[in-house]
């Protein structure tokens, strides 16, 4: 029988225990945590995802606080923002909101963000770390997959690990976490030939294209666990890259979409703000 | 017929045009460049690569700079040293050399390295920037990987490579590299079961075990491109991870060990070095 993983609920332990641990701080008499969130013109997808994330940090005490720009704004502006928000103290975590527009440089916007103030992890600093096997702010998506292995005891020493997709916030920080977990992992993306091949002998399936129906059971192992990080908003409504209902019947365990990773990649974004919290009231 | 890769040709291409540039800018003016290298205690393979260093750094024009520790050394003494040397002017690169005793922080002693003196790419600052496809300086010995793979002409993009070692100093590095170049990369490493099974699948295979004999022909796809990195000393002299004499039979371009990826990646260490040193003086 497969296991279908319910993200909801792993996210609701996740979110309970970082409420329970900023309440505890603030009885300590500590502000009140706060992330800032700079935005640079409007998506709607983007704003979905936003509204949601700004819900969780209400639900579990955190004050979201939102900076926004317009579309054509320029890179110094967004950084000079940046820069001031590094150095509020009453703000203690900073997260730019993608995609931005083709003309900022992301690298130069997240590289502003100060590395103690880094609540997605996506600094070259936090990044560089990961790979060093020092692991101190570790990206959210990438996180939330690891909590859904741990959380479902799936063994990744010696596991041969396959992840498709290939960006510096997803499949690059995924690979290095489980590689500094011993697993043998291949990561696969649009370039890749044959695809098949690889995920075919896969124990653990990683998918993050964002391509609808991509995976089918042809793609998967006879009990595999199969992680689908796709959301793509369809027609039919929000759909993954995995077809669900024909995969179910080959893997062993499988996340749904919505209901899988998303939810726990929020509540990993609250534990990452707790972490951050947390070092910066302790070591005022 | 199989391609035998003279590293020594590529490395000399690589050092000559290190030299010319640095005597450029040594007639503007500029002063010597000096590269500064941190020992702890004794290692009769490191002593050997290191006097290898010094001698390449002599011929090109870089004075190297030895700083030594006794093996009891705490970390605090090396980090403070590490600190004077990041704000000595007249140091414009500084190295670690490995490896070093258990009680280091291998990861405190890299990080307290300035980026701009880090001539081996490994701080978090240039990891991570190189997991954001942002490359600035990269780790020698993966970057002496790529430079060979491009002297002969192998094809990156949709390439199946498969490299075997984690470490954060080789494995994880050359996965990113070859990830930005938009490769499909699998890591293979002590806990992978089943090596053949993936090494048999690759266009470029890399392997940097440190175990003689651990590649033979029937690990090699016919015509496959191999790029031995292991390097051991044993009483029949140095050997590479790769049985050459059966493996040239099957690949389509090999390295051997010694004088394929040894020399190119001293020659690296030059390049890194040259380019650091134009940044430093370039800016005064």
């Amino acid at each position: 029988m497969v296991k279908v993983v319910d993200g909801k609920v792993i996210a609701g332990e996740i979110k309970q225990r970082v409420k329970e641990n900023i309440s505890e701080l603030m009885k300590k008499g500590y502000e009140e945590p706060c992330v800032a969130t700079v935005k640079v013109g409007e998506n709607k997808e983007s704003n979905l995802f936003l509204n949601l994330k700004d819900k969780a940090c209400v639900e579990v005490g955190v004050k979201p606080l939102r900076v926004e720009f317009p579309l054509d704004s320029s890179v110094d502006e967004i950084v000079g923002e940046i820069n001031k928000l590094n150095s509020d103290e009453g703000v203690h975590g900073v997260v730019v909101q993608f995609p931005l527009p083709k003309h900022v440089s992301m690298h130069r916007v997240i590289s502003s963000i100060n590395q103690a103030k880094d609540v997605e992890g996506l600094t070259p600093y936090n990044l560089g770390n990961l790979v060093m096997g020092e692991e101190r702010t570790i990206p959210c998506t990438p996180l939330a997959v690891l909590k859904i292995l741990e959380h479902e005891n799936v063994k990744l020493e010696g596991a041969n690990v396959v992840i498709v997709n290939h960006s510096p916030v997803v499949g690059k920080p995924l690979d290095v976490l489980l590689l500094n977990r011993d697993a043998t992992v291949t990561v696969c993306h649009v370039y890749t030939k044959d695809l098949k091949r690889h995920t075919k002998n896969a124990d653990v399936l990683v998918v993050a294209a964002g391509v609808p129906g991509l995976i089918t059971s042809e793609h998967v192992k006879e009990g595999a666990t199969v992680i689908d990080v796709g959301i793509t908003k369809t027609s039919n409504g929000v759909k993954g890259d995995v077809v669900f209902d024909e995969v179910k019947k080959v893997a062993g365990i499988i996340t749904p979409v919505p209901g899988g990773v998303g939810p726990v990649t929020v509540a990993c974004f609250l534990e990452n703000m707790l972490k951050i919290y947390r070092n910066c009231v302790e070591e005022k």
